[in-house]
């Protein structure tokens, strides 16, 4: 989690919002990490869960992530939550809760509903004090930048 | 809707599931087409929709995709909902109803949800025999060459 939220400020600096995530395989070992790219790649789909997922099954050569965790600053919304369960991760750790746009504690609530076919080990909230400041921060100078 | 069938078929005959998808801008002039590629590229998030988002938003220049029509031949995933919602896509066209995976009109209803801050127009159920009986097809011979 910690280099989690190193690429989550990363992510920040260069003008994107500041989420990022780490794929470790079985043994533990660090597949790929990732910031949010969707401005800097012109991508509406690069969250940072769905880089590390497409680097990670590159890297095992598989599109199945069979006993890898997940480690994301944030809550997955429901399009990252859906990739995480396609790629059958077996373990998903998340920093703040997102009671706005989040897919797994909140709105679709991706992993308990019948049309998901493997639900991973999710566990919420590892510092989510830090992971939720990132952000608070970041929207907070967006807005004073504004005129 | 005629050319995603086609490129649903193609991608079927590579061995993927068959589904295909194409992103109109909002003059009505294609932007992108593409079939399921998770197989083909070992990428578990490379549906259809989620490849013809990503080649829309780079030939646009924009991460959101304001006045598109995406037409796919299976309705979509959440991921690929999510994505849709997230890409600010005006349109959707879908062939095929999918209650056991679908994420617009079955489980996690993405575009139902408070959580979901953009809705597509939908329109579900377009060509859906031909949709349906290609996708039957398929899984009919996957399990006829299993041993």
């Amino acid at each position: 989690m910690v280099e989690a939220l190193h690429v989550a400020a990363d992510a920040g600096r260069a003008g994107d919002v500041p989420v990022g995530a780490v794929l470790l395989d079985a043994a533990g070992h660090l597949l790929a990490r990732a910031g949010n790219r969707v401005e800097a790649d012109t991508d509406p789909t690069a969250h940072a869960e769905m880089l590390v997922l497409r680097a990670g099954a590159a890297r095992m050569g598989s599109p199945r992530l069979v006993g890898c965790t997940l480690v994301v600053t944030l809550e997955p919304c429901a399009m990252c939550a859906q990739a995480i369960a396609l790629a059958r991760v077996a373990r998903l750790v998340f920093g703040a809760y997102d009671p706005k746009g989040g897919g797994v504690e909140h709105g679709a609530r991706v992993f308990e509903q019948p049309t998901c076919h493997h639900r991973p080990e999710v566990v919420g909230g590892l510092r989510e004090t830090e992971a939720g400041a990132l952000l608070r921060t970041f929207f907070q100078d967006l807005r004073e930048r504004r005129p």
